[in-house]
């Protein structure tokens, strides 16, 4: 039986890769991934085969590494954080199950996603009930993003903001924050991090009113608070509720 | 300077935790955590202090593990999952904070949470936008938890769903299923997981409407479907928009 495993390896550092996702990388044959993962693994890449390519191209990526399998290889396609958070994990399984590929036996091995990643940095701003969403509109509605960012507001979520800015779509965490703003209070807290647990990361402490005021790119995670979340000595904290 | 880890241990087997979280276990000088979690890293507490007792005695233990750090030892506080999410980072931080534990460093180490585990063995349920919601009215009023519910719906967010029944609150399930079909089609996809990654999982397959003929208890993990997710050959896909 072929087999693809589709890996989470985490937030980029070595040491928060679950004791799975490095045993597979390093008896796998071939690896698979977004140029910027594989140099996060570099050091599990000697000696094997490794499919790599930009963004955009993930489809193709995953069909080659689905056919790689299909030959006899094992293969270990790779996302940061969680492969199946805004991952390949989807896409993997529709390959396989649309081709002829029923000799491919698929195991997702799971990682610390992003969200999780960023709160651990802030301090403990997921304690809570959250939500997980991402802005980018390449591959979903605007419609559909607004009305879940009126959703997150209607519900008093926690929000972990994935893709907030990109250069196809500059304003769109503008936009976004103007309509949790008829939510939340301005003065609610908001985490910005940027390369949790990589080489320069950056941790910024603000609130929904002002946090504009700092840079946001494609790689920052923002993490929106409920109506109890604080900040206090350095932490973003979302109590949840045992009265101490 | 005295140190206190917040560890996630993740679902449970030893290879899902992280590598940091295992360095962490093995050089400790205590571990604290409810009984069920000591048991789960049992090869990791021969020859350590242990700081453990039942649930619901949170605040005690969590108490009595700060006070462990700032008498000089080196403390690993565990939590199943990510700690950061209905774990022990929130109140760890707030005890340290509240008391006078200024010399207590406390670091949060993430793992992999429920929700990314059981979407696993699931296959891809959590490939687009997801709220994490706990069912638990311990600590949080039964009305928000019904508002949040609502929002589920209004947003067609996926949901994983944490405690969804216990001997206090039997019919909760029930009812939180009640408000999901107000707007969810009676055929959307569920997942049911009871003790993924370790001894005895169990995976099932079914639909909104008929998820309450599954057997559903205090340990079980729900993960219900968007409007695009569907069930195919064995495994539950929210499919991310591609466009194969």
């Amino acid at each position: 039986m072929a087999k693809l495993y589709v890996v989470g390896i985490g937030p980029g550092g070595l040491d928060q890769m679950t004791v799975q996702a490095q045993h597979v990388l390093k008896t796998c044959d071939a690896i698979a991934g977004y140029t910027r993962y594989i140099t996060l693994i570099k050091d599990f890449t000697e000696g094997k085969e490794i499919i790599k390519n930009g963004m955009r191209s993930e489809v193709e990526r995953c069909k080659t590494a689905v056919e790689t399998a299909h030959q006899g290889k094992t293969v270990a396609m790779v996302s940061s954080g969680d492969s199946g958070v805004y991952g390949m994990a989807g896409l993997i399984l529709e390959i396989v199950q649309q081709g002829d590929y029923s000799d491919v036996e698929v195991e997702i091995v799971p990682g610390v996603t992003s969200a999780n990643a960023c709160a651990s940095v802030l301090g403990a701003p997921l304690m809570h009930d959250y939500v997980t969403i991402s802005l980018s509109d390449w591959l979903t509605e605007r419609s559909l993003i607004d009305k879940r960012l009126h959703a997150i507001g209607q519900g008093d979520f926690i929000a972990a903001i994935y893709n907030p800015r990109s250069k196809a779509r500059p304003t769109i965490i503008d936009e976004a924050r103007d309509i949790l703003l008829q939510y939340k209070s301005a003065d609610t807290p908001v985490g910005l991090v940027k390369n949790a647990y990589r080489e320069g990361q950056q941790v910024v402490l603000t609130t929904l009113g002002e946090m504009l005021d700092h840079e946001i790119g494609m790689l920052t995670t923002i993490i929106v608070g409920n109506a109890q979340t604080y900040i206090k000595d350095g932490k973003m904290i979302t109590p949840r509720g045992y009265g101490l």
